[in-house]
């Protein structure tokens, strides 16, 4: 999730042109900060630049002479910033307050965080405060769906109770915030013990927890269970917070945790003739910042290890097995059992989720459906902005 | 897409413990490879450590002692790996073939290619030889299906001609190997110029080669046009090849290309009062082996650059112009003019598309929709196992 700061400009702001035209430095009470030629040339706000309704840029960089300079900048009682470029004469205009809440030149970065956006790991105490809202609530009421939202980009899970009386409420749930992610499971999928299988999840068996489809590119982001029916005896959900595992690996095995990120693992799912799926990515997934992006974990459908040196090969089976105990350490473990009407979802990039095995093989039934994150957060926008108006 | 190199076995395997049980040396003519213990025990093939029709596994690193060592192993006549573990009295098999399949104990490795998996890159004259079939060859015939869909995977683009004449026969296209991916356009979407239009897309202006949602995330890994009425003047389609431009900076400007992979790229779409879609990536994505994965690159959706120091910010600039000017490069540059009942797919991870712009603004009609790339793979390896049967 990528926010800008917004600022309160309060103070006395003020730009002027240096390095021959090459640089505008702005200030703001005692702080400064400077900008390219090119750089503002590209963002200029104007409605030749920007279209003013979708913020889709007009302009390409074959638009920008290759050796544009700032020719004026000058601050108006609007606090607009009226610019002119040479060598072409291009005008344009950016507010100051947009300019300062995109400014570049930051003093050396502090130590680059392990998560991006605003990430609060968890235990097994979370399920105190698990988060949850009602149906009827986050149906008619944008607070209480922003903050179930919100709820789930926090801690990559929530619950939610009273779902409707009708078959296939988990897709009412989905279409609060976006859209289904229809696979070769279809648009939903029936959670029940069956006979022959195609899917180990189709049993009577406990699961160990662990993320769906990580033989998928891309992963599902979210998925939805909800509960039609339990066991008479078992059957209990239980959820895991990747990241947690992540950020103590990072802290007590540092070595371990860059192997873990640093390898990739074959993940593959062949359970019917028409389905033959297959993904390499590593358990714990950084990006180019080092962030941690995405966990990866499964252990019905991990295949063999192929792309670990020989010598790497013994210390990183240490490694996973290390990530297999937290992942059934009973102190990260949040246990409940999802009754009729309830629902639970998880970042599935985040959340391991597993079941305890039940015996009473014809009474737990769920009904599952994947979403994708991206309208999750678009939605948190949303209703983030509506209730700033 | 990831395959195991399949082998034949057609001279005399042996297999040898050493390192005091740790380890077992397997040989094939001339050629030895090693496997750990606790690699061939988390590996077992038979019907108590893998489900014999989907492959997911039963097992769990838990179930694993850590101190497993190999008491036997008997290759039998079925060249089949009888294996006999401590210190639990573990009995499992191994066919010999799967083994050697899956050797891991490679020498040191050549320079890592800048792709995975059987990509070609091209440029202009890719024109004369982009791969096309018919619709009702690729319904009917499986091997025109799998040709088709190998393309994509090969080239990043193919066309089809003969589309069926209803309505919506783009979205018979992606049911032929998977699912429409769902988002805030809807499960398809018209491209015409209209009114106060909410995207670019739906003017008559020419819109410059670019990928499709790097707003999103995940991107849609697969994006198809069919053509219900082109324009009388202009509206021609464009296609570039990005992993071309990715090979050609790695080579010519190996800063810029690492640039242009190392720095976060922000974009955004914020088109109705609904939809507020942010997200951020390298123009080159890369993975953790340093191997291309995907382009991201388009300007009207691209946000300020913030992400990148002060100081790097004018070689930024260069580096990124330097790729748009690719982008723009005739010599690069797929041009074509899409008829009535014709559809081209591209890769959207990889081939950047574009249009002409046209003068009548009430003739060009497409329809567009968006499917990912996790199903056209799974179909590639179905079709190509019922060939090889």
């Amino acid at each position: 999730m990528i926010e800008s700061t917004s600022v309160q400009i309060n103070g006395r702001p003020a730009v002027t042109v240096t390095d021959s035209g090459n640089v505008l430095e702005a200030t703001l009470d005692n702080l400064s900060s400077r900008f390219h030629a090119v750089w503002l040339r590209d963002n200029g706000q104007d409605c030749r630049s920007v279209d003013q309704t979708n913020g889709q840029k007009f302009t390409a960089l074959k638009d920008i002479p290759p050796d544009c300079l700032i020719e004026s900048a000058v601050l108006n009682e609007s606090q607009n910033i009226e610019l002119v470029f040479g060598p072409d004469n291009w005008h344009t205009s950016i507010p100051f307050k947009w300019l300062w809440e995109h400014r570049y030149d930051a003093p050396e970065s502090p130590e680059q965080p392990l998560f991006s956006g605003e990430i609060e790991t968890w235990d097994s105490g979370f399920a105190d405060t698990l988060p949850e809202t009602s149906f009827r609530d986050a149906s008619e009421d944008p607070d209480a769906l922003h903050d179930w939202l919100q709820a789930i980009a926090r801690y990559g899970t929530a619950k939610m109770t009273g779902l409707p009386k009708k078959n296939l409420a988990v897709l009412d749930v989905i279409r609060l915030f976006g859209y289904v992610r229809e696979t070769n499971y279809g648009r939903y999928f029936e959670i029940r013990s069956k006979p022959n299988p195609v899917n180990l999840a189709y049993t009577t068996k406990g699961l160990q927890p662990h993320t769906d489809n990580p033989y998928r590119d891309p992963v599902p982001g979210l998925q939805f269970f909800s509960c039609i029916k339990n066991a008479s005896d078992g059957g209990e959900s239980i959820l895991v917070d990747g990241f947690r595992i992540a950020e103590r690996l990072h802290c007590e095995a540092p070595d371990a945790f860059s192997r873990l990120s640093r390898y990739k693992v074959r993940f593959r799912y062949a359970g019917s003739h028409d389905t033959d799926l297959q993904a390499s990515r590593p358990v714990i997934q950084t990006d180019v910042d080092g962030t941690v992006t995405g966990i990866s974990f499964n252990n019905r459908s991990i295949s063999a290890l192929t792309d670990i040196p020989f010598d790497e090969m013994g210390g990183y089976y240490n490694d996973i097995r290390r990530f297999e105990e937290y992942v059934n350490s009973q102190a990260l473990q949040v246990k409940f059992r999802l009754e009729p009407g309830e629902l639970f979802v998880t970042d599935n990039t985040r959340v391991l989720h597993g079941r305890a095995g039940y015996s009473n093989s014809a009474s737990r039934w769920m009904q599952g459906a994947y979403a994708d994150k991206d309208a999750l957060y678009s939605m948190i926008r949303i209703l983030n902005n509506q209730r700033g108006n």
